[in-house]
């Protein structure tokens, strides 16, 4: 019996007078702490944060098989809902291409998109910096997620801190924009930098770039969790998608 | 308004008629959701799990003034229960002895403890070996807590791994047991070497015992992860409490 | 000449007479301290163990060629002992399945089984509750390991701390388990929301899953460790096999 | 000769037809790019910041000498801009009221504060959520700084994840906020289960609480970086104030 | 507009007294706060540099395609430059070579160089010591750099500290170089004997030969970070181009 | 019962023909398989090992307290035994020295020892080098205990790589000895170099003299771990007492 | 000119009084310290050592091409001398084989030799213990360096501590060793158990052995590090070849 | 008999006939090879270093007492030598004032120092930039070491990177300088952007400055490794002394 049955059924003997008070009091508080939450409606929590949003559900395709992602990127473009695949190889690609025919795939990005009409514009710019050409795919992942969640998005790529000047010439769109991600590997020192040049929001995403003693990312993640300058929080190595995420939250507010 | 309160009127409107099936089915679901737990009679959880396990409730000693603990232990203590302080100082037990004169301080252990009459007693032994004189401390805190959860508990210590024949010398005693804590640190390889032995669970705790390459006890708790032998599990470094605690559950199945 | 006999004619010299109290005494002992054990019957041990455990053998396939497993296994299944091949390839299976034809693979698992008549039934039901669906093959080594050891076994997957709603609908489940296995990558959280819930022992195992800063499931291991929850231990990384082999000592008990 | 002087003698050169255009344009750029840029304005960037954050300034207490300490705030009073010194000691508090007499010391926090009429409100609430009782000074860190930055705060403390029903019950509270700050240590799973529950951005604050396997706040690091919920950045270990200040940049957009 | 563009406009309306002194000076320190820098020609800062170090741009060929190589590789030869691409592979090679015909391709260092005239010659030798024949690849990276960049550069390889002979019997001349390029992987012991036996600057390349606790070159990082020789600065593991570049930078002083 | 009495009464009875063989061989292998060893005198072993060794058995003075330290070591001496106590403070002598009034104290080693005449002269010398005069502590812990030990010992201190004439100039002293002790911190290049010029086993003790970044003692673990010079084995860092129990076990062969 | 034609016309300079007795003296003194130590015949340490150990030369395959590899080897035979290439692949084996066609290739152990009359027998029996079937290749590395070098070697294979019953059984052969190689992955636990029954040097070595939070062999090698047991030096992970050369040092001591 | 004894004897025997050719080389290479290296005036390399390097000899504090400090710095003083002793505590300096009345104690960067007419000048500037306040202490350590060591040094603090107007401001000052030394802690980001705009060798020196994941300068140490600038060479965690002994041997070539 679900329990929409169950809360009809039971509202209906109260209605109808077959449960006194204290009977149905306790019967009401015993099955609802033993129910599962979605039967009862709970799980619109989710529905109403898709609309707030204007993003409900992502496929992580780390670890799935191109199968599986594209059986469950099937499902959420039938619901009429935005597709996003991040980690997604090109045999994944080709998976959810045939079910989803005009998916895009960002190969660079390694993402998989579709849009439709459930996205809430966002209100301001989210920058998206990067200190070298090998951080662009990181920055990239961030850029595309960024755009399908509705913010309008602007790439400054290449202004690593040791050509100072090329950073400061962008110094007047930093300052213009609503929440800005810093993509960096190596010394991961960028985020510093722009956070001091500006004052707003910066998400920092350390990158696994770099060789030797940067141990797949971890100098930089550790250069921006002691970032000198105050206004930067940071992501897990290489999370262009979760920063993304956290700058569209930030700038749907 | 208290959830009871509400749900008596709720009812009362229900069984009156005032609101029809689908409207207080809806304002049911909503209120639900929107309420704080406890409020429900959710929190008897956790009443049901102290009378299940025998044991409701501990203070951590770590990190809290004398006057906190004496203050949480007393309130404890006056809903008569068992009280149990972890990592408790001297100068907390002297402030737990003003609020619970009987409490008892077990200095080796650094645990407070005062026994009421909740605890259910366990079904077999738990034997507490350790390695070193050393790691008698935390060895000690897993043999108070347990005994203080209802079981009955021996303790074989100083039987290092290098000196085997005091090991073997107590196998009988060992496979008799219904489950084993054994804490090592140093190498951390006694567990091994007494899961080998026995075929009840052995929860290994790794101190931080040692100098150099211990690294405060991650080369034992390495050895136990790392543990060659099967049934064995391994908790927190220096988690006698925790050891004892999984200890007594599986007593008490 | 072998221990038995040894021990008959030495007895036999004791009785009629041709060795003297201490003489005899002396001889026993010294031969006693030279004799390998198992001369003396001292293996038993490991045979009365499998009875108890009603699991006798194990074959880690891991650095062991097909060939090899398949001799290890084939004399396993002669004695009319049940097979657990972990960690086994493809090409390893094929080899078992020349010798064993009977044998199952579990490709998600890696796991080759045959079972035999020689499987003692555990008591309770294990759960397997895993926090996502990258962390199956663990969550499966451990699932049917438990099976094959016996016991029946419950999967909660898919059900990760970001969505409590689907853990919360679980709840009633959990609690009635006799022991239950928490399969997490990424941060580990699952095992200390679980052991909120209920007052089992909680056998949790991180997993390699996540990327960047996870660190081949560090991250999960430490979390786990450092479990704010009473009643969480833990095994190895990845370690689903040494998981069940616990909950399944528990369950036996 | 400042920057202003020679300006406007260079200026007053050119509009007297003294330097031709070529000459002009040479000697303009030379001089600028040897000059220190402050002297060309440049630093009111810094002047422009401090306005729209409604927050100018903050001593680092941490390193740094009560006399020195007490020597930079009085310069920040006397300027009419509000006080904050961080990792302050009794001493340096002590120093600091000799020079700012209405300074106040909040003592768990190891914040001295002293407020004036420069601060800007921000929009929202920010809440400001902790773990168990020994984070609190952490939390506290970010709650009084993020009042002092103008924002509205509330706190939702003791709600760790082993006892998921005290969190629960704060749903609704957690889901009004603008931006919620997550404080905890040991495993650190607070913030993705914070995160799972809202739509708002989540900073999480690793706390250096715990022993053992917790490395002085790692694990609880490293598990809010590969937190499986969206919508999770990080700062360092024990860093409330870094916390509170991007809340607020969050806060004030 | 052109800065150069915009600055001609600006003065000549200064000359025509077509601005007051007090909107001149205003309006220039705007705009030049506002413009990229590299339009007021800072940029040439950059060229300054070329022309004091007598080299100008480097390609990191990691994580770039040989198309993207091959492509700056051209626009840096037909200005004139001399050409470095480092960490180059064979496909990179044959890109570079279809536009830059005569480019050379140190395959042991995996370099690819193309000498022009614009290199300026260091004063004194740089001399590269190697431990071991494995650490020979990072050796001739540096030794390749160095000598592009103009300096004259002698190899000492195979003198581990193990066989000490070898290594004094050069003492001669090592303490005849200006600066030395010390690499070596395993222990990384060597910069502290070389720097005992000579009074100039020597840099430490860790290399990432070894296997088991070498950690890919940490224990030599670690090693030659704790030289208890003075003289002895580090650079990255494997970074051959970087010491020959600071080695260069000191040798043409 | 003790073993031997159990042992006379089995054993009379068999000669009295009150057991019958396989009664007898049965109760025979079931008694041994459950009495402690050391009741069937199986403790002698280690009375063997002192014999061979010269040395029956060291203190740890770490973790014990001065009162339990002196219980201990008077038993010892009551025995006849050579006593050692390691990491000894200065009360623990006090307490030692009322038990033992002749025992002597070594205040830069940290040990107490008193010589009797159980020790067996070594075979040959061994030299305990070491790099810097803050690794001698460690250098007299390794040195005092293998004279006490019965060994013939030459020091040679204060001949790091740094200086390497030193070293040479005691070459034919260290190609003399049985077996060279090394202590080293900083880097730990010192038993490299030494192997290097000997061909006599070299143990090396790392030590955690040193800062920053040689972490207590790993940087030069790590080092003499990748020694690339043959005939080096590692012990524990600061482990100076194991190395030259190793060094006597060497020696007394 | 090489140093012993230097040498004679100096000598007859002096002898024929070309040179007074200060000119002489200063001029053999300057150029002694000049000339590279081997034309001095100090190389012939090298020799001496080759001489007294019974080994001269070894190769490390790791990094090497099979063409240098059998170049070296090549020479080495030529010179009379016993041929050992460690970490030799097959390819490597080929090309050894053409120009040494007695060659042998021992694949498990990744080893090439060839024995010729230059090996000094030693004087004991030197046992390779190792854990698991895993380890086995790390101990052939051991055990067939090990009578390359002149040894007597015995395997005891398969003896890990959760089965103490098998090495118990081998203790006898063990304690007549006259030094002990034990090879153990995992938590390395297996020398602790052996230094304790034995009273020989025991030699360590980790092998990478092992899944998840063995680090590729960390576990084992602070295991062995932190070994309660004295008696235990330590080489680095997976190194056979060094145990068995410092085995064999003591061997033919 | 002294070497110069032996040497004149020698020669005299070989000039008066008494040795014939072969005799005579034989027993000078014999000899030679035996001698300890400093009898054969090997010695005065040492010499030789401190005349090029216009500095002596430094006295490593730590670990060191009082009593020993003062000793070993009154000889050098005898000498004539200039006295540095780095790591010098205030009870150091009260002894070494005693031996030494005139010796400075340079309390912030805890040297002790006393300059005498042995310093060379070097050739050009040194410049000593700091990120932070708390930097400071070690910057000092290096600023008055290299104005001992002969330098003129210029003081550029408290530039960090959240802060660029700051440093950006002193652009020239830095690209006038012979060799810069960058002390930062936290992130460590300086160096990377100071070698950006300069084109002399950056030698960067990580503090132990920072809090959390700042692990003891670790970050720092990660970030200055990993730098995307050209130029940057490393030094030790908190080696003031270090950097600028090499800065200093860079200035003097």
């Amino acid at each position: 019996m679900t329990s929409n049955k169950w809360l009809e059924e039971f509202l209906g003997q109260v209605a109808r007078g077959e449960l006194d008070a204290d009977t149905a009091r306790e019967r009401l508080v015993e099955t609802l702490r033993d129910r599962p939450f979605e039967d009862l409606g709970f799980a619109r929590v989710d529905h109403h944060r898709s609309i707030r949003q204007g993003f409900p559900e992502v496929i992580l395709g780390l670890g799935k098989t191109p199968g599986q992602i594209a059986a469950i990127a099937a499902e959420i473009v039938s619901r009429g809902s935005t597709l996003l695949v991040t980690r997604a190889s090109g045999p994944a690609f080709d998976a959810v291409r045939a079910a989803v025919p005009d998916a895009i795939y960002h190969a660079e990005a390694a993402l998989i998109t579709f849009r439709q009409n459930d996205v809430v514009p966002g209100k301001g710019t989210i920058i998206i910096a990067s200190a070298g050409t090998s951080d662009q795919p990181v920055a990239e992942e961030a850029a595309v997620t960024a755009e399908l969640m509705g913010n309008t998005v602007e790439r400054i790529y290449d202004v690593g801190v040791a050509g100072l000047h090329r950073l400061l010439g962008e110094r007047h769109r930093l300052a213009a924009a609503r929440v800005i991600i810093v993509v960096a590997g190596m010394e991961g020192a960028l985020p510093s930098v722009v956070a001091g040049l500006v004052a707003v929001p910066v998400i920092a995403v350390p990158t696994s770039v770099g060789y030797g003693a940067s141990f797949g990312g971890i100098a930089a993640l550790l250069g921006m969790l002691n970032s000198c300058a105050s206004g930067v929080s940071v992501v897990n190595i290489d999370n262009g998608f979760g920063a993304a995420n956290i700058a569209s939250l930030i700038n749907h507010l």
